[in-house]
């Protein structure tokens, strides 16, 4: 029996509407972002889709629109696992900075080359900053030589992978319609490891925000297809 | 070290306004049982509750009051499981009933016997009732044989205590700070169990919407003190 597995990524956060590097900076939804939320929840509702199981990152932004979509789908009752591995891409010494700013500061080309290229992280967050994950009582339970100071989207897909393996993709292989709400790069990690996409290509792979996708796969997760909905 | 645990019951749902008997039907707050569950999120943030683990029930309005606790305190963060167990008393064949009309249906001391007896359940719900708890996915995965047709408080606190022993007490033993989301009768029976009130007394025990209740426990989860927060 095919598997059907949902990416949704979360709305238009405060920091997208500052255009500021926001990486796993723990940032609300703006009130666009909520109502793409609600109306990812209004499709998938709409589309008859009932959910399993539901995973998402331990960001607000990414957890509300989960709970917004489960709302508006009416099941809020779908039991949900919230997981630093499906957290976005760390940005480094560059969260927080303005996107323009940051051109300015290191030129265009190196900012491009972070940005675009799939195994360049961008220079290290400083530990000892009151931004860095060290220092936040959610990753508390962490070995902390897996908490990163800078992500590649190479080096995001090693330490979103294994959560594929040992949580999504279980649930997959036992029948559960899989929702998942994550990050434009934790998803885009998991694509190219789903569709089997290239390093080279998977830069250009762009994951709109609020859009439910809908994977199909094989028995053994195979990728058959994907789809949005209307 | 003292255990802490916190109770919060859901805020005015949209059958308290129709007053009807609700039980395991799933409704949704009202905008003033939203409000309620903000104020609790707003007022465990200033007195400087950092949950470590938050329980709730299957139920809408249970889960949206806890969603909306940890989003205005500023930790969507923390663990969140649902369970069944947690859920209101099933109210049987009265479930969707206005309790004035109930009432002048069975009588007054009857009604008054079901809603304040401590062992009657009323009359059961029929199994093929579109609102029978065995016609809902949400419950597809329990043996049959546990799924209530009807609840007295006896029998709510008799589904209940499984999960305290086996989720609710083991996280506060481990040292979590815990938060439990859920209804006036199971919160009664939960709090029954922890202060040992007699059969007698516990339907005397009120348990108000949207206001926090701190448990300070011993180490072996004997009751100490409880307190609203201001």
């Amino acid at each position: 029996m095919a598997k059907t597995l949902v990416f949704v990524r979360h709305g238009f956060s405060e920091w997208n509407a500052k255009n500021l590097f926001t990486g796993w900076h723990d940032v609300n939804l703006t009130e666009r972002g909520v109502e793409e939320a609600r109306n990812a929840g209004k499709k998938l509702k709409a589309a008859g889709y009932e959910f399993d199981v539901a995973f998402t990152s331990v960001l607000t932004r990414a957890i509300k629109t989960c709970n917004l979509i489960l709302e508006e789908s009416d099941q809020l009752f779908v039991p949900q696992i919230k997981n630093w591995r499906l957290n976005e891409r760390h940005y480094g010494a560059l969260q927080g900075l303005n996107k323009k700013e940051t051109a300015e500061k290191y030129g265009d080309e190196q900012v491009h080359i972070w940005r675009r290229s799939y195994d360049v992280p961008p220079p290290e967050m400083d530990r000892n900053s009151p931004d860095s994950a060290h220092n936040d009582r959610r990753y508390k339970l962490l070995d902390p030589s897996v908490i990163p100071d800078h992500e590649s989207l190479k080096l995001t897909l090693k330490r979103a992978l294994p959560y594929w393996e040992d949580a999504i993709a279980p649930a997959l292989l036992k029948g559960d319609v899989v929702l998942v709400v994550a990050h434009g790069n934790s998803l885009r990690a998991l694509a190219k490891h789903i569709e089997g996409i290239s390093d080279e290509d998977i830069l250009n792979l762009e994951i709109p925000t609020g859009e439910p996708i809908v994977y199909t796969l094989n028995d053994d997760l195979s990728f058959v297809s994907k789809k949005y909905l209307d």
